[in-house]
């Protein structure tokens, strides 16, 4: 059969959008991507959403926006994988056109996270992604767990504090000159170091913020386009006590392997990454779970350079989860969003020289459910 | 390609089970359809859940039942669909299976209503399923939503109040001898008429029971086991005052010709029915939609035992989501499963005689959110 291509993409700017709903958010998205692809419809909709129902009181988004965009009567459900939702739901979509169900379909990622009262909120819907029973219900929050993870890192491998200011530094400049990112502001090692500690090691400038945002992508079954060259998908022990090692990430190795196979590509041969860098840590621990570096040393890559736009190895050049934002649900469909910019050549100001092969990796929980995704311009 | 079959089931009896965990329950479902299949692994798992983060403090539950299922590392994912998530899900593994991705993926549904400390949250999170900006925050609940829905159904078609009773009478009959059923024991009209009025004209008697409760199949490409002869999904509006005629449900229309056009049957030629019966009301407009009735005509089908086991159109001889129960995002997989045993004879006192050939209609929201199944013996 013909690959399964993207034809078409749409974003939302990433903010505090106090005045936008869940459902216009993703309207707006899914709207633009439809624009972008030159189309009216399509055969069906996945949705990749975490916290709909404890944040916005409304499941069935499925429903919900299949309804909001005039296409009420079409298959429309919603997929969860934590923070890796977007990337599943993408999984998902470009199974639908390879089955031979549908020829065409549209993915969209959509989180709507600051209308709460009470940011305790926030924290308590993200715990969901781990394990409630095991971790959450003794406190532990996913920023504590992550802090967990982040200070064995530094203790293991003899990291400084500063050498975890590197990546968050690297993707604040990154983000400044994005459009469609939520933190457009640099921020120097002194800020890093200056910014409060939320959970010991880890430092409110280690996380990526809360936001509210929408990415859209059609899928078909099409020569043109950017062809969806891999995918892969996989899971890890949910909570962090089961697992050998803290510092391993078996899911993202298991799920870029599994999408570097299909595609028939190593990972040396990528122009453009797009990776989980939720909290600082966990950025190096997808570098170097991808292959980017030897356990440890990621932050070399951030400190020297040699990941950034203008690097040897670009990766999150429109400033990642930490700068361009994490509206958990949408953001593996941002990522999506921003390597078919870069692979089309209108990535504006984050453009990656002559990228024409891109990979992202969208990472649930503390590692537990990962979505990898291998796209090439033609 | 060889077709996508049902080699395997596995349920739990649904009930309120205080000391059990979701995990627990989806684990031992999970655990009975693969040993129902002879098999020890599957390629990816598909979760059917509505409610897990309002109800259970849990999202990423595809991670947790990998994990607990010890097959940690394959992909597993939720999918929600309101209380056709069940049902949504056996699409996805269709999908999965059939796109060539995955040769054996284990679909399971599960749904863990009631260790919630305060009723009220239940019915919160059921409401989910609705417009919560312009249903829900108005204070509509899906009880209320379908009472709107019984009153004007009454009213257009002259239905006397024994008129909705016929329905719930045949269903706590079937689901008496029905091992897995919530419900095993029987009413008449005296008791269904003297049930309380929770949202009048909807009495206690006419609303599924709130339960506990997971069930699993095993889809293969194989041309062994039960096939998958078709399936189909379709959305309508979300809110009911988008819609043109409360008493049609379009999506039901749509989603069951897409089944039976994809297995190349008709409803005539059907030996066993699956409807979602959640409420008197939303069985009976299922009939009407799937063509076994004239639009208010559906409850004769009830009164005169033509859907009963022994009846030419037998309907949820199991006792259906009103008697067997409706844990909301396991539901569309016990029908699948209640089917099978149904082809391949080992349905037991609800057995009837020689079904080779079952629909399944999954109904989410008020009717906003539909999947269809037809499975064919072989």
């Amino acid at each position: 059969m013909t690959s399964v291509s993207i034809t078409g993409v749409g974003l939302t700017k990433i903010g505090q959008h106090w005045d936008r709903s869940l459902r216009s958010l993703a309207v707006e998205a899914a709207s633009r991507a439809m624009e972008d692809s030159g189309i009216e419809g399509v055969d069906a909709i996945f949705v990749g959403n975490m916290m709909s129902g404890l944040l916005n009181g409304q499941e069935n988004l499925g429903s919900l926006l299949a309804d909001y965009l005039g296409l009420a009567g079409i298959p429309s459900v919603k997929v969860e994988a934590a923070c890796a939702s977007g990337g599943a739901a993408a999984v998902q979509g470009f199974m639908a056109v390879k089955s031979g169900l549908f020829r065409r379909v549209l993915v969209v990622g959509v989180e709507k996270m600051t209308d709460m009262t009470d940011s305790e909120d926030v924290s308590a819907a993200l715990a969901t992604a781990a394990d409630a029973e095991y971790e959450v219900f003794y406190g532990a929050t996913f920023v504590s767990l992550n802090a967990l993870i982040m200070r064995l890192y530094a203790r293991r491998y003899g990291l400084s504090e500063e050498d975890f200011g590197y990546l968050p530094i690297l993707m604040h400049s990154n983000a400044s000159d994005t459009p469609h990112a939520q933190l457009r502001f640099k921020i120097d090692m002194e800020r890093y170091l200056g910014s409060p500690m939320i959970s010991d090691p880890l430092r409110l400038m280690d996380a990526a913020p809360v936001g509210d945002g929408a990415a859209a992508v059609v899928l078909e079954g099409s020569d043109s386009g950017v062809e969806v060259a891999g995918v892969g998908m996989a899971t890890d022990q949910i909570a962090l006590h089961s697992r050998g090692d803290l510092l391993r990430l078996p899911a993202v190795e298991l799920a870029a392997r599994r999408a570097m196979e299909m595609a028939g590509i190593t990972q040396k041969e990528v122009d453009v990454f797009q990776i989980h860098d939720a909290f600082s840590v966990m950025g190096y621990l997808n570098m170097e779970s991808i292959g980017l570096a030897e356990p440890g040393r990621a932050y070399i890559l951030a400190e020297s350079g040699e990941i950034a736009r203008d690097g040897p190895v670009p990766v999150n050049p429109e400033g990642g989860l930490k700068a361009r934002g994490h509206p958990v649900g949408a953001t593996g469909i941002y990522q999506l969003a921003e390597l078919y910019n870069q692979i089309v050549g209108r990535a504006g100001p984050s453009q990656v020289e002559g990228a024409k092969l891109g990979f992202a990796i969208n990472v649930g929980g503390t590692g537990s459910n990962v979505a990898a995704v291998v796209l090439r311009g033609r």
